[in-house]
């Protein structure tokens, strides 16, 4: 890679963050409607604080912060950086202003230009100016995302459920024009001691959780070709199953009792008929899309309920890795249609929906894998203090970010969070 | 009055609403730091939706809602009109946008002019109309103080500190030059046998709960000619007064104990020495201005350690009508200084700061006055339903609109409320 | 009053505290279901313990306490004498046991016996150990009816239903034979300048909150003849009372809601019928029975959906003095039924149901009369420092103790209460 | 097995239960102290249901219920079979008494007795019958367990410290005489594709969880040979270990900031010294015990700060099957000496305290083996559906009953439950 490529992808990442904003109208940049989402304003001033503190404070001679106060604002969550302002009232600070944070970007953009563009190809901290600046990409791309997702939660408590989006869903390639899916088929793999992971050293970025490579033991199993459906999720329901304790786990039934659930996250039963909310406001729901924001319990119910279950993370990677020549495009396809992709009935003999549709929740739980180290200071705390208590999911979803997914990436929410585009892909031994 | 008058008056007091706004931000219209209060947007809408409401959808003929869902969203606690949007979320609507609800006023208050200035002299409703004309507008100037102590709490979460206000605290004539405080004295009052409250059907609008007058019985006692200072609260503090059990009511030892109250609420100790939160900002603390921003349960403890005690409701009133004159200025007085007036040392001999300062916590519990009724339908909402558990509070407050003001005027806020503009004033037998 | 009167009752009032322990099992004297009450060992060790730290170790030369520890588990909530074990965990002390505890009554009745007897007439500290021996012992009557509120709570949550009485329901004069209740009638009473209160100096014992006495001005009134019962209440709940936000005042409509609140405490529909949860066990509700364990807020509901209101503390006074000779037998009577008495048809010419069957809440926020002094000490914190944010109840209950009632008696507890015997007499203007 | 054998277990393990229990007083066995625990007058009454339930009601012909109340009361947590009283609320029933208990569990042996021994040899629910019977005790073993855990929890909590157990710390053979510990060594294991998990068909019983057996790679790793100790441990806390967030896993941290952890669950210090509560008492800390009741947060920051980890659960497992010889004696002990062994200065190079000190915390989260399924009906709840957010723990502990354990056996909590007998085993790459 060269600095100009760095540089070059710097200017459009960071553009991508200010470009999703556009549809947005200006009270709606403080928005933040649960602790768990954050409003876009704040992603937009975290993002380039990261920048600023794991970069530019530590290696541009002479920089001078922009604000005083925004380390403590906007730090998320790096203990070894400071206090934090608290999580669940991000949405209480109308000051700075949108202005002010665009100014606060600008600043860190050119000083990052200039720390680029003018390193020394002798200095000794040239490599890890450039590692850190990968990472804070990677990082604004993953706020990208969280962009979207914040932002659905916050607009579907509003009565009068805004759109983010206008008009018709946004036409898609691999959205089929028939509302007709792909048939149900059982995909095969033979499994064995196999190899998982990715080499952090490998040429292509990665996160530390991906790493180190190690072997894993797995006996033959079978995925399914395509996603659960809105439609197939409905069965479910019509047979009771948010009523019938047997199908759950004993903290997801706890969970259903508790917040009152009988369907997932944005589904919204009106007289006009059955309808679910998404960033181009409320449309009538799709029996033949993926079923989307459910947690973890309910695909665990789900699959229970079909006498099936869901893949390890292991089975998963080593699958998508054997697809990945016919996956490449959608990789690196550009964010798109906002909507979960629907599974395409020509394509019913390969795995479908692996990034492009929804993340796909599986059975196993977040640990690191064996070999793991954490990284010294405060890098370190990126990812490696989040693992426990949360379930990975793996692939990549209709709002991921352009060139961002893998089949070694590792995603990770607690198993009652609804809020992320998570759907439902079924294994079977 | 003459409808030309109450048109004039409805102009006046629904511009002012508008104009307190402008030194706001627009992110800041959506803010609503707490549960207790309102973001100004909502202020906004809900004075509006009162007009829409209570008058033009039940006497204006052919009227047309403004929006279909702004009922659900701006109603605040009435449950005859219908549902209400949780109170506690009204900061999380970034729709209706500001200049949306701008035109919704400007929809409304043309709608009302052409209603008053074209209804028939011998319109049977006629009557109706003004009087609720009438207390729409007190309702607005209810909300305008409001607006002010909402804001006031919202900005002083964030650590920014933002300033309603720029530049120096507002020059005020009731406001002393020099910072030496009235000299402490008793005023001395009769008592006995004594008419409270005010006559419903007298001139000057009132609200229902300050009727109907009766009578009541009270023995001689004593008032302050000022109110507590803040080197006078500072002494209570330095004893140890928060740390005393035996000052407190159990109710208020067990508040202290639950929310880690060691000071007035927006008092904040910086290494720069001793400050206080204003609507101009973080600025240094004055000993001889009133304290301010006080519960109920830090009145009567304070008043406790001084071997005083509050007032009750009817002992202020009465002692009030008696300082009408002097006070009428301050009663029709334009909202002023945002800062709670300083006592003038050159009336230490008589009852000052009732009106323009803070708000005086009494001994008493918010009750009907004996022989009250409810009205019938939503208006018997307004006042009625909360006569429990609250306290009252007598006087005014440097936040509270031009004429709004008298002495049977009966503010009430729970025990353990803070962020209104709230202070004491001694009484003894 | 002698030294041998004082002596008797000591004896008699202390043995009365265990006497109604021996229908017990002794499984049943460490229960507490709830943080408000406590269990029957409770009681018993913290009467003794009122009894040790009041009395003996202040003014019994060389005395020993019992067990170190017990000041800490015994103190209910005096801050001056030390802390205090938290309340809602009395009933996970399963030691000292039963036989301890009632080793410690031993104990102490021996030493308050000599205490008492030895002392010398001419002894500075023999008005004060008189007057806190008569403090104590009144003390220990309150907690009698405590003892049986709160074992009546814990053991309505059993879903066995104990019973702390076995058998028919006690037979009681004032229970009449017949159902039919007496008709009901609105006595007449002038009002006008009257004096409550009574004088602490007085011969007969009085708690210092019924002082002083002082003047009230009151209108004519009239006051209901008997309770509201079970019947009429149920026709508020057959019109949808507790559906209705219009009757209820606001907080609590907040409590219906919060506590899905749909009837009286104990009321149970069983497929069997409508039962009543009583000391008796689980029992047939009666129609003509006093509607008895509802909260200040359905007694006020109630009253409104009627058009008539709640009395005030003083008219239900200044009334109840009047018909003091005819209720006297009533006031001195044992404690006798365990169930509200019904009104007695032959006396519907008269104020019954004053003291034999349920408190009766007032209209009343529990305040301080004018006047009143809060004691020095530890002896203060009895009442003052609650007389905020409960309400008053005035009268007796059917497990109120022999002689512990009269006209001035002030009761309080919050309007969301529901465990004592509270029931409804109305009141009109 | 013959019959005979299995009702000889029964007797004699039934019998075990009742016997741990006689140290208590009366008052003790309707004791809990939080939700998490329960009742030695549940456990007892829960065990005796299990047999009710599950085998006389399904197959002892004829057989009359002791007590139609008692499913509600007694279910633990097993859906299929009905409702369950509030498992928060067990401690408040003070009915049926420890008497009606005893006749229940008297009740249920002797129909028991009658169906093992009287059942046909050809009867086709024969094999069933007998494998209920066996998870029945194995069931009941697990409570006898819980019973000390809880008891601990209950007593711990008051001020009193009562003792279960009077006396010295019962004299074991595995417990050192002088107070030097084992040197700490480190165990080397080669690792490779090894087998783990149990076959449900094999002889000797084992639970669901721990099948099918399955083949699992880890690279080479090493154990400690002992566990770590309460000296320690006090070096950690000494560094300020509970005060450095870089030690601790996200939700870890956060678990210490909620409940002010500052040491493990049972330290307390006094003015006379360190000090630990235990089943006899507070005893004063020993430096050289392995320090018990810690989190699996607390275990992993441990690791952390010696910059070592938790071993996994396959790797304990592997590496516990290579020691089962020498453990025998231990794994087949009668319960012990309730106090966690410490370790052998004369076996430092071995693995010890394998199963007679504390569980020890692993690093795998608890989740079904590959191939797991869940049985049919109610007693498919008995593990399944708690496999989720819990950790693993493996081994056994000083209150571990007789026979109980097994190097398969998969013991599970929550990452911050204390009160279980958990301590720390370190590993390394």
């Amino acid at each position: 890679m060269t600095i100009q490529t760095l540089v070059d992808a710097f200017r459009s990442i960071r553009s991508q963050s200010v470009h999703a904003c556009e549809p947005l109208e200006l009270e709606d940049y403080g928005l933040q409607a649960a602790a768990f989402s954050s409003p876009p304003k704040w992603h937009l001033a975290h993002t380039t604080w990261f920048f600023e503190t794991f970069i530019l404070q530590s290696f541009f001679p002479g920089y001078q912060v922009f604000h005083e106060s925004y380390a403590l604002l906007f730090n998320s969550y790096y203990n070894a950086i400071g206090k934090q302002y608290p999580r669940a009232k991000r949405g209480i600070l109308s000051r700075p202003t949108v202005k002010e944070v665009m100014a606060y970007r600008q600043y860190i953009d050119t000083a990052m230009a200039q720390l680029l563009t003018q390193m020394e190809f002798d200095s000794p901290v040239r490599e890890i100016i450039i590692a850190r600046t990968q990472l804070g990409l990677e990082h604004e791309k993953q706020h990208q995302e969280l962009f979207y997702t914040d932002l659905k939660y916050s607009f579907s408590v509003n009565p009068l459920y805004p759109a983010y989006m206008s008009g018709e869903i946004m036409p898609n390639t691999r959205q089929v024009k028939e509302s007709k899916q792909a048939k149900m088929q059982w995909q095969n793999y033979l499994g064995g001691l196999v190899e998982i992971g990715i080499d952090a050293r490998s040429e292509n970025f990665s996160f530390d959780n991906e790493s180190p490579p190690h072997k894993v033991f797995m006996e033959a199993f079978m995925l399914a070709n395509r996603l659960v459906t809105n439609g197939e999720f409905q069965a479910f329901i019509d047979d009771g199953g948010y009523q019938k304790s047997e199908h759950w786990l004993s903290d997801g039934w706890a969970a259903v009792q508790k917040n009152n659930w009988t369907q997932p996250l944005y589904w919204i039963n009106t007289e006009a008929g059955a309808k679910e909310f998404t960033l181009y406001g409320l449309r009538t729901r799709q029996a033949d899309q993926p079923v989307c924001h459910v947690s973890a319990y309910e695909a665990d119910a789900y699959a229970n309920w079909v006498n099936e279950r869901l893949p390890t993370e292991a089975e998963w990677e080593f699958a998508a890795k054997q697809h990945a020549v016919e996956n490449k495009e959608v990789m690196s396809n550009a964010l798109s249609a906002l909507q979960p992709a629907t599974s395409d009935p020509e394509k019913d003999h390969v795995l479908t929906q692996l990034y492009d549709s929804c993340w796909q929740w599986t059975a196993s739980a977040y640990r690191p894998y064996p070999g793991f180290k954490v990284s010294e200071g405060a890098i370190g705390e990126y990812n490696g203090k989040f693992m426990c208590n949360q379930w990975i999911l793996r692939g990549g979803s209709c709002v991921s970010s352009t060139n961002h997914l893998r089949p070694s990436y590792r995603n990770f929410f607690y198993p009652d969070d609804r809020w992320q585009f998570s759907g439902i892909r079924l294994a079977k031994k």
